[in-house]
Parts: structure tokens; sequence; C-alpha cells
């Protein structure tokens, strides 16, 4: 884990059963028809502090609300986390609900712990019920193969049809003791093509889970995690769907017997960083359809609001995805993007960069210099930045290309 | 034209030229590789007055800069309107400011009137600036073929690669006295394959032209397309996108002998209404690589605001537009993309349809219904619902499905 696995290929030397005292497992369930893994367990052998992001969408699917409740009884305590993949259980109403709970139950039962203390996630598949009778054998299976060696087994079976697992890990010294962060995380995904027609859809959903052997208090890891959601997991954008079951937990367990206080943060909120950015960007890389890693940098905006507005407008345009899909050295749609982002800014001022070739600056055309901004392309990890000249706030998000592919693993994946 | 048109192929009568006191004309001057034509100029016998609406972007090209420098001065009078395609003239600096310029004070001499009587558009690459020597040759050839029955020429003319012309006409009875209102339209298209390696990027533009032999003064002319361009052109994507060069003009030259005053002034934005929405849909059923129409309804909604911001994210979602694009019946993604768009509802009392198939209700879901839901999406217009149950507003847009051609347009268009 370094810096320049931001721009490399994601090369993990560690996962979510890294840090002292956590246990992983990922099992094979049946719950995907294909038969690849589909449980996941993560297991803190002390009870952990414990700090969530959850989705905004005001569709939130079964587990995240049971997730909410039980981080609310347990005053943020937890000694597990219960992951299916190959059913969303979203939008499945009342029995949703119980079958997220019942899956925690199983797991605390298992563990030994109040049913409060499980946390519980699911992706795949959305508005049908989760097979339960697979559930409730499949835990207990999981329970038995916990190991401190089983994270990538676990990354392996939260991924729905991502083309790789992800995982990351770090170390930080504090106070002359060793503390590890490590985590892992699924992407964007379609169920695989095998589906019976007019079986359900496939629901693309971002999950992460990060483990470290640091103390944390609750208030701590909330800060340190809600600080770093935003310029990691919160900055990636594939589709610019955002999904009904998006979660990222974050659970201290205390095992390296090194605790995290007020003096320490700074280095501790450095080093989860530097850990979910590569989740983050792990996330874009396997992005459907992606065959470039896009960082879209917005300078020069009158405020971080405006410049992030701008950096998402960018992101998410189809116009910019598929230039850069192409190779093509489109600048006018980056400044056209920009010009649609209802910021403010004189576009006479404004500077647009493909790498660090610069193709419009103090109200004119460079475009003479666009073979150079082709090459430029060419390239597997692209940036291209938009200067507002409007102000000193900046903001960085990291999108992929929009490529053929990516219509039709959404629209072509029955036939 | 009629309400049919809406889900009909559109099925026009007239065009821009078919007030009385119009004329049109559209040439080929050389400005498109192609030789298709690209200079299209419409011109009133008499002073008409004008209402025009601009896009909102921040980055406006020369045209739009000029257009409101000249309405300004001329108090809304216009004489003629001068538009190129095959050349955006956006980011041009001050030289595309003085060609702009230009292109109305040549249209002006020809036609005898003040030069802040022409309106200009532009559309096609971006960041060059206009061939001025074809645009000064081109545009005496425009005039000399002016004629009543020129409108389809000049439909044809402000087309970059939309697959068909848009036109519409329609007529109305005032004070016993046939007013007439017809238009043309263009939408997103991308400049011909023929373009060299790094020669600037194609730019996809909405304009529309509407004329009307009705007098109208200009406070009601501009409140008629003010209150008219929310529910139609302002309703409408294909990618989401917004152009720098994005116009619709409002013509009205009284020819007919007929004034829209108060009284007359429902019927009038009635008939309006309907030529922009004809215009409007065909700029959609015309969108890069589009195959369906597919209209989004979103009632239920706690205000209007509300209403059109769900509307909005639907009809610009990428996992709805190519699930529809497959015949998928993710009625899923309906609801999640709904509860994304930052408004306040509960699902539990959302209603999801596609055509009129209920999929989700009451809390739970009706995927058996999925089969049915998938015949009907076979069609090629295509509603889909999403009722909020948190109050009574309601908004409708308009888009297109997303496949693989668009992708291919808009990334692979050089190969």
């Amino acid at each position: 884990m370094s810096a320049s696995s931001i721009t490399g290929a994601p090369a993990s030397t560690g996962g979510v059963a890294t840090a002292k005292g956590f246990r992983a497992a990922g099992i094979s369930a049946g719950i995907k028809a294909t038969g690849k893994p589909d449980i996941a367990l993560v297991v803190s052998d002390q009870p952990a502090t414990a700090a969530a992001a959850f989705t905004l969408n005001k569709v939130q699917a079964a587990p995240i609300l049971v997730c909410k409740e039980h981080l609310q009884k347990s005053g943020g305590l937890v000694r597990a986390i219960v992951v299916n993949s190959g059913c969303a259980n979203a939008c499945t109403g009342d029995v949703g609900i119980a079958d997220a709970r019942a899956m925690a139950a199983a797991t605390a039962t298992l563990v030994g712990c109040p049913a409060d203390q499980v946390l519980v996630g699911s992706t795949g598949v959305i508005g049908v019920n989760l097979p339960m009778e697979k559930l409730k054998a499949g835990i207990p299976e999981a329970f038995a193969a916990l190991s401190a060696s089983q994270g990538p087994q676990a990354a392996q079976a939260i991924m729905t049809t991502d083309p790789f697992p992800k995982e990351s890990c770090t170390t930080i010294t504090i106070a002359g003791k060793t503390v590890t962060i490590g985590g892992m995380a699924k992407g964007s995904g379609m169920i695989g093509p095998d589906m019976a027609l007019a079986a359900p859809a496939p629901h693309a959903t971002m999950l992460a889970f990060v483990t470290t052997d640091a103390a944390v208090p609750v208030p701590l890891l909330q800060r340190a995690l809600l600080e770093v959601v935003d310029d990691t997991f919160n900055a990636i954008t594939v589709d610019g769907d955002t999904s009904t079951n998006d979660t990222v937990v974050l659970m201290a367990n205390g095992a390296s017997g090194a605790a995290v206080t007020d003096a320490e943060y700074a280095p501790f909120v450095k080093a989860l960083r530097a850990v979910c950015l590569e989740l983050a960007l792990g996330i874009v890389r396997g992005g459907e359809g992606a065959t470039k890693l896009v960082t879209v940098n917005v300078t020069g905006a009158a405020s971080t609001a405006e410049a992030r507005a701008t950096a998402k407008a960018i992101a998410t345009s189809l116009l910019v995805k598929t230039a850069i899909h192409g190779g093509d050295p489109n600048w006018g749609r980056l400044l056209a993007v920009a010009g649609r982002a209802r910021v403010a800014f004189d576009p006479r001022r404004a500077k647009v960069t493909i790498g660090s070739i610069v193709l419009f600056e103090d109200g004119r055309p460079y475009d003479d210099r666009a073979p150079q901004a082709a090459e430029y392309l060419k390239a597997t990890d692209i940036t291209v930045g938009v200067n507002l000249g409007a102000g000193s706030a900046s903001s960085t998000m990291w999108t992929c290309d929009l490529s053929a592919e990516y219509v039709k693993i959404n629209a072509d994946y029955r036939t």
C-alpha cells in the first residue's frame, strides 16, 4: 500500500482480517446460481467499536435498516459482520427486515454475543426475498471456516460480478506499537448472465468493511470515518447511480494494545484514508465495462462545494466518459460540462487540461495541442483538469470511462 | 399534428416557413466536409416580435451572446435568423464574437434591416473558428433561395447528424382568422466520421425555431415561450449534457391579421405547446443511438419541483436507460433512482409501474408480473411511472434508451 497504488494496479498486502484479533471467512451457500462464494463473515475476538456510513438513498435495503437499529442499541459495539452476495434484500417489505434480523441472530448465536452486536450486509438482485434456508446452513459453515488468513476468501464472497476482489492494508506505529488497518470492498456488477428470463434484476452496490486493531472510542471513530468517506468512497462514481445498499463499516477492536487519542488522530486518519482510497479506486477500476481510471481535478472554484459539484458533473458526464473511452481529447466537453454545473465562474478565466496539456486558457482554444492530448489519452490512468479561475477551492473525483461493454452488461445480460 | 403524434412518428404538415409572411432556405456552403446543407435562413417579410430562450450553461457560445445583445438593442424585433451547422462557434474567444456579428451583418445587408434585427445560431464542432469566407459566400446564396416552400430545406440545413429533420406545424382560429404556428428543430448528433484525427470534437446542441403569423406583443410572446419551454424542450433529455449553444427562438409577424391578446392567450399557448412538444419529442426520437422513446411520469410528489427532480433523475439514469434498451423490466432501478433524487417520500407508500403494470406497491414487490412488463418493453414507445405517495404534484419528462451505438457515436467516431 503506497501512494503509487493510486495510479498502479491494486497491490494489497492484507485485508479485512489482517489486523490483530480479527478473523474472516468466505464460503459458497448456493445463493448464487453460479456456485461462487456468497457468504462472508468477519468476526472480532472482542467487542469492537464501530462507525458506519450508509447510502443516502431514500429507499434503504433491509440490512441497512437493521444495521442502524443494531448500532443504536449496542451503542456502537460490534462483534461480527455477516454479508451475503446474490440477493440485495432491498424492496422486500417486512419479510426482508425479518430476514436481515434472522441473519444477525444466527451469527450472534454462533459468536456468543447479543444480536445487536452483529451487522448485516447484502448485495445482488433487488426485489426478491433472501433464500433463508441457504443462509441458515451457510452461516455456520462460514463460522467454522473463520481464520485470520481467510480475508481474501471474504473479499471474494462479497463480489457480485466484480472483475477482481478489492483488498487494502497498511500499518502505522502508535505509541511504539504497530497498528494495522485493513479492509475489503466490492463495487458495481451485475448478476451472471445465467439468470432465467424475467428473473429479478441485478443491483449494483458498494460495500466496504475496514478493520483496525487500534482502540478508538466510538465518537473519534465516527469522526474519522466521516472525514475520510467524503474524499474516498463518496468521491468515486461509475455510473452515478446511488445504490439502496451502499455501506461502509469501520471496526476498531484495540487488540494491538495501542489507543488512538486526539494526539494520534491525524496519522490514524491519514492511514485510514490511504486504505479507503485504495479500496475506492479499486471499485472504479473494476467498474462495469471500465477500461480507464480517470482522475477529475477541479481547481480555482469559489467554494469546495462548487468544486465538488463541478467535479461530479464532469465525472458523471456521458460525453466526457465516452470521449475518454475513445481517446478523444474533447476538451470542449469538459468546459461545457463545467458550465452546466450551476457554479459561478467566467469561462474567459477558465483553464482546461488533459494530463499536463493546456487546451483552453485566457478565453481561447489551443486546439493544435489536441494530437498531443490524444497520445496522452492512450494511457490507462488519465487525469483531466478544469481550473474555474473563480477562487482557490478544489475537489478531486475519480471515475471510469463509458464503454459499449457497460451497455451490454446492463442491457443485454439476459441474452 | 395531433395528440397522437406524441406516441406516433413525427408527421408534420408544415414547418418554419408555413406561417404567412415567412420564407426560408437551406443551402450547402461547404462548412461540412460532407457537402450536406449547412446554412439555414429564415426571414420575415415584416419585422416580427421575438422571444427566445437560451442555454443556462455558463459557457455560452458566441452566437448566443450576440443574440442576447441584438434582442436587447432591437427591443425584441427580428427580421431574420441565420444558422450554420458544422461549427458551433463556441469557446472561440473574441474572434468568435466578431464572426457571429459578421454573420448577422451580412444577412442584414441582404434583408435590408438593422443588424440587430438578425439572430444567429451555430451548431457543430466546438473550439474552432467559423470558416467566414464560406459563410460570406453562402449567406447570399441562401438569401437568393428564400421561399415559403423551402422550410424543409432549412430543417435539413440545421442538422448535424440528426437521423431525420424535425418539423411541426398547427393552425388555430383567432377572431375568425387562421393563425399558423410552425417550426423546426435539431437535436444531438455528431459530426461525420470523416474528420481527420485530432480534429475538433463534435458538439451536440438543441436548436429550435418557431414562427407564427399571429401578432403578439413581445411581453406576451416571452410569457408564452417561457411557459411552454419548461414542459417541452426543457422536459427532454438524451444524455443529460447541456450544450453551450441551446437556443429556442419564437417569432410572431402578425401577417395573418389576427392579434393574440389576453383573451386568446390560452388557445395560442396550447397550440404553441403542441408544436414545441412534437419538435422536442422528435429530438428525443432522433437522439444519438436511440431506439425507444421513454415517457417518465412522476406523480404523488410533495411539490412540482420534487416531481421534476425525480423525473430528471430517472430520465438521465444510465441504469434505467440501459435496462429499457435491453427490454429488462428492472423496476427496482426506478425506485432506487427515485430514492437518490433527494426528494421526500416514504418508499412504503411508493408505487412503480411499467406501462400499466404495477410492479411495486404497498411496500412489497410484484415481481411475478415482470414477464408481462418485459413483453410491454418490446414496444418502441415506453411509459414508466413512479408515484411517490407524498403529495399530488406531478411531472413528465421524455428520454431515450442508452445503446452501445450511443457509445460508439461518441467514442469511436474517428475510427
